[in-house]
């Protein structure tokens, strides 16, 4: 024993001192690992890395060990995974184990834009800008994954979460999430797209089984996600809380094997929602990879390690070891995990990000200003001419309401954020005087589940003190700019609940009402991140869709209240006067019992619905306008038919017809004249953004194939063109056609 | 106003898109700034980097912003720097702004012998071996500044921190500090040398004046240092707590700015120690780069941010702004910092480190397994042969105490720690019985400075009756194990406090004086830093000086107890027989008053104090005995004379001539036999650690020129080395010369 102990200890002597050269002098190329050589092709890296791999250290690759981080492989060098919220900043470090803010000084993140507030630039440089942005912020701060950008469909405006969205339509979602990704990961840094999938609503998103038919699953629901994998190419995505077929989406073999990394061919990691997780076997086999917050809150506090009970910890390998399950699965997760480790935190050529600058505030305020629509404009109350305005009326509790913090997850701690009366007055200066009302008081806790955060905005004056105090100062003002809306708390778009009513809360539309009455040059500024009712819509001239705007909130809608910024954002969802205006309310299935919803108006969502029963919406999805405007010519079509392997050209000349310069989105509708089954009357399948100096006039032109002619058939279980007349619509909304041409597939 | 800023928004949206493209293509070689392009050098990336930067970005880089991390640069993706403690492993993370862990559970780290373990290693390859293993565990954590290594000489056997350094003999420690810096930053970390300079005892170090004659300076006590920055090319160094000339030495113009920067060249960041800065102007004007610790603990909760008020913080622009001071230092610090990250996190070369890993465990055990040092073995005591042997004894409470927590900033949360007793039982196994009695009680609150260590080792027993216990189990066994020593407690080994004698604490000299009666079989192994009393020394056949031994503590013990490993470690400082046979305590100079201490002793630390006075110390500076005997044949000479430009080589012979393979470490000591200035009897200027199979010879060689002749002129302010007669002495210690030879420096 002492002898071989002796000469073990000896060749060790020589491989260390072996070792130590290698890495003295430079790296001989035969010396390095395969894992570890950036000319090799990854996935030889990842076999070479798996193969060193222990089962233990497979194990506790695939599951968290802190609230957001999960392990590397301490003796490969593979470092640690650091997951962060979220879509619209970089969420401040919590504590080990507990959701606790962890008090550091250094996280103070830009906010940008909530995603509905990029969808509405209908700009896909935007989209590329903000991901660019964003992922450099998450770079700096050393966060390889970032929880973003959500893209689930927009059903019912009642859902808590829209406001992290992108909207109704699949085809802009499509487009705006590609950019957004690409942006993202060309730091290094990977997107994970959430949340898949048919989480359209947070009362019991936990417990909930979607029904939905396959159809509407794949015309609807899913062709964001596929754009995101297939041509956004994202390295993650995130398994919804819901169930679909019985089955939770976190670990759901139709979503996740069968689509996602069969039909689709998803080479990322599939990563759970914080508590998505519900079943070993199921997570083991049904395509999940990362086991994230299943539980534990401060309950590691003691014990040795409360993740090794996860589902993918202990018990999975209890049931490897027992012989139950074998390792093709794991091996499969870790290989999918070494995968994105050797595009993010090993990739020596990433970037190295950079944090709450000045360029990513001017990002997030460009953004702003391109996402706030303008919704209705009679007479000139806007923009505000400051040359003849001497006194404006600042009036409502948004105006002063921090909307970076609240709403769950997506909640920051921003480096600073611009309130619209701050905006209102930084801007105006000295050449009006601003006066504010608060007029009502919502909220004042700011908690979201039980989270305080932060802003106390307590009042304790009457609802009525309140109201007669903001009449009277409306009245006085020559313009009075009302800023209410929602305002991230429970109920009033936040994660975990959803909205109760599609009406304004804390009694805004009496005080709208009595505002409209006291001054005629009434603006109201809606901040939220869903639609509201508005009965109150033609007793005021102006009103504005500001969403929420992140920390150059204030600066941008100032910039286009005054007319610094031509107002060029479009509705992504449609507005209905009333909640039955909506398929999902109008059928009574939004949303569900606790245990089941059915799906029922299938693919008849948004504007896909008001078409087909004709009903006028408030406000139509695409809808904007400008301070300027435009006017089309008539679309012409470069053929008159087409074949299935064809495509086919449309133009249409538009020309800014006013005095300002300013932009317009050009929308082209594809509308199937007759079908196998029945289909939409119009379905978004181009648009551009085109910018038009006062007085110029460009063509637009949208080519396309027959994938934009085609609808799921669910029987054969593929897309169809069916061959015969078809529509081309081009429109400045969905319910403002400006032209349309006939168009034939053979 | 309006058309100013539509056109620089436009302007603006041009160069996003620009950058887009930029960024989202593979980088024009052009297009980079010169501080991201990995071609050019250094220097041209750091002023490029600095032009970039405002005055305060410049401020805010040169102060922490926590406990132990500060501002890198967010809009030019300078990343932060995070320093970790410590020496002989990585610091588990704490809280922000207080000293508490922060509870993660990927933090426990391999823990490293501690440095006078390696010292006493005598080897090279094993300070090469540790600073790589150190540094992979600093880069896999992702910290890029490592607080160490300690080298301040051994000047008492009092002083609280020997224990982290690397002995009293300058040149010793100038060897052995090279390849553990190189080792520590060839992972991208910088070493951090410390504390530089004079910091030798811990009581008063933030208030005590050091006064040294410039010789002894030069000769003692800056030469480690020196290596460490000239040959080492050490990144950072940190100020000591102490003041030299009435100046504290994180701000010390004749150390840090004459010596340090002028003298040697040095282009790294002086960092302070914790807290060890006291004033603003010297911090501006003498020699510091970056202020941490100058207090806070958990203060900041509550303030926007306590680390504004540093010395180097809101007070520093304050004298700029009122012009009273101007930015060229500032610009000196700030170069000096970005060029560490450029050298650490912005090398994109840089390896990914490992953690915790069975390679560190193994480097770990070979280090501690190569610097345990045999003291005595008289008769056959050891090694302990299992096959004759039925029952041992292990007693002591450091057999079972854990001594990788405690001492200080070295405290570590260690992935495991064998302890000497399950060490012992493990090697063991069946082949003999192995009885444990604690035989005393040490401090078992574990505190250091109010900071719990975390094991709670209470004993109700008395300590007569553990003792009683103890002697009990002795007579029975074969052999006895005394495990016993100092153990980090306050005054034991410990930061911030000195020992208060050279004794052995708890009564421990009784207890191994009547194990000694009890047991003719008894061997002592002495856990330590530092050298202690053997009053019982000519009753124990055989001592073992075991150090802080890290994780692998125990498994290192039992192999040389055992004879598995042949011991070949060798002291690094002198054994006093008692405290007044050292120089400073000789002279009663040591620790001096609250304010002020003078080195009376001079040059004469160590072995140079006991060859001049001719006291027998109780084991020599390079002691250590083998299971094995060496012989040394006579050293030659390749000449009889030198000239100041030339050089000497000496040659001796060493065979084993026992019946094991050993090592064994030839030492050369140079006499100066007639000098202007009385000179020390030798000064080590040679070792060679050389592996000997039983029976094998071989010839070591040694070549020195006049570096190794010369002394320090304080008057000239230069070294000298005078013509005339010189002895080459080659020994097994310093009080062990088994040859020598004379020669001529002509």
């Amino acid at each position: 024993m002492r002898k071989a102990y002796n000469n073990a200890s000896k060749i060790f002597k020589v491989l260390i001192l072996a070792a130590m050269l290698r890495v003295s002098g430079a790296y001989a190329q035969s010396s390095i690992p395969a894992y570890l050589d950036d000319s090799k092709p990854v996935k030889e890296r990842v076999e070479d890395a798996l193969k060193r791999m222990t089962l233990q250290e497979k194990i506790a690759m695939i599951h968290a060990q802190s609230k957001f981080s999960s392990p590397g492989v301490k003796h490969l060098g593979i470092p640690e995974n650091w997951t962060t919220d979220g879509p619209h900043g970089i969420r401040p470090e919590v504590l080990w184990d507990e959701w606790s803010q962890a008090g550091w000084t250094n996280d103070s993140c830009m906010a940008f834009p909530a995603l509905t507030c990029l969808a509405a630039t209908w700009n896909k440089d935007m989209a590329m800008l903000y991901g660019k942005s964003l992922g450099e912020e998450a770079r700096y701060r050393n966060k390889n994954i970032l929880l973003g950008p959500g893209i689930n469909i927009y059903r019912s405006p009642l859902n808590g979460r829209n406001f992290e969205y992108m909207g109704e339509d699949p085809f802009l979602s499509s487009k705006m999430v590609v950019p957004y990704i690409k942006g993202v990961q060309q730091n290094g840094v990977a997107a994970c797209v959430k949340h898949f999938a048919l989480n359209n609503s947070e009362g019991n998103r936990n417990t909930v089984n979607v029904n939905v038919d396959d159809r509407t699953l794949y015309e609807i629901y899913l062709p964001a996600f596929k754009a995101a994998v297939e041509e956004g190419g994202a390295w993650a995505i995130m398994g919804s809380y819901n169930l679909y077929k019985g089955q939770h989406c976190c670990h759901n073999e139709y979503l996740l094997n069968n689509i996602l990394k069969k039909e689709w061919g998803f080479e990322g990691v599939v990563i759970s929602d914080w508590g998505g997780v519900h079943d070993t076997r199921q997570a083991i086999f049904n395509g999940l990879d990362m086991e994230f917050g299943s539980w534990t809150n401060g309950l590691s506090q003691g014990k040795s390690n409360a993740y090794d009970s996860y589902y993918l910890a202990d018990p999975y390998i209890k049931l490897i070891n027992s012989g139950e399950v074998g390792t093709k699965e794991l091996d499969d997760k870790v290989r999918r995990i070494l995968r994105l480790s050797f595009l993010t935190t090993m990739n020596k050529n990433r970037p190295f990000g950079s944090f709450a600058t000045k360029e990513h505030a001017l990002a997030a305020r460009t953004i702003a200003e391109e996402g706030i629509v303008l919704l209705k404009n009679q007479g000139s109350v806007l923009p505000i001419n400051l040359n003849r305005t001497k006194r404006i009326a600042v009036i409502g509790e948004n105006a002063i309401k921090m909307m970076t913090v609240g709403g769950g997850s997506s909640s920051l701690k921003a480096e600073y954020e611009i309130s619209p009366l701050d905006g209102i007055r930084k801007r105006v200066g000295t050449q009006a005087e601003v006066v504010y009302a608060r007029g009502y008081v919502g909220d004042t806790t700011g908690n979201y589940n039980g989270v305080n955060t932060g802003q106390n905005l307590a009042d304790k004056r009457s609802a009525s003190e309140l109201m007669t105090e903001a009449i009277n100062v409306a009245k006085k003002a020559d313009v009075v700019i009302y800023i209410g809306g929602l305002n991230k708390s429970d109920h009033q778009d936040a994660e975990g609940a959803d909205r109760e009513s599609l009406n304004l809360p804390y009694n805004q539309d009496q005080l709208i009402a009595q505002l409209a009455k006291a001054n005629k040059n009434l603006v109201v500024v809606n901040i939220s991140g869903n639609a509201v009712a508005m009965p109150w819509v033609n007793q005021v001239p102006a009103i504005m869709q500001g969403w929420f705007l992140g920390s150059e909130a204030g600066n941008a809608l100032a910039a286009v209240l005054v007319g610094d910024v031509n107002p060029s954002g479009k509705l992504t969802f449609t507005f209905p006067v009333k909640l039955t205006d909506n398929g999902a309310h109008a059928l009574n299935a939004f949303p569900g019992t606790k245990d089941e919803v059915t799906y029922k108006e299938g693919i008849y969502v948004g504007y896909r619905w008001a078409d087909k029963h004709n009903i006028k919406p408030l406000f139509a999805f695409g809808h904007g306008l400008s301070y300027t405007t435009f006017q089309y010519g008539k679309v012409t079509a470069d053929k008159k038919a087409m074949s299935s392997s064809d495509k086919i050209t449309f133009s249409v000349n538009v020309k800014n017809t006013g005095l300002r310069d300013g932009e317009d989105v050009v929308q082209l509708y594809i509308s199937d004249l007759k079908s196998s089954l029945p289909r939409p009357i119009k379905e978004l399948k181009g648009f551009e953004k085109v910018f038009l100096k006062a007085g110029e006039q460009k063509t637009v032109t949208f080519t396309i194939d027959k994938a934009a002619l085609s609808f799921f058939e669910p029987t054969k279980h593929e897309w169809v063109a069916e061959p015969g007349n078809f529509e081309a619509l081009i429109g400045a909304s969905s319910a403002a056609i400006k032209t349309k041409t006939a168009f034939t597939l053979n």
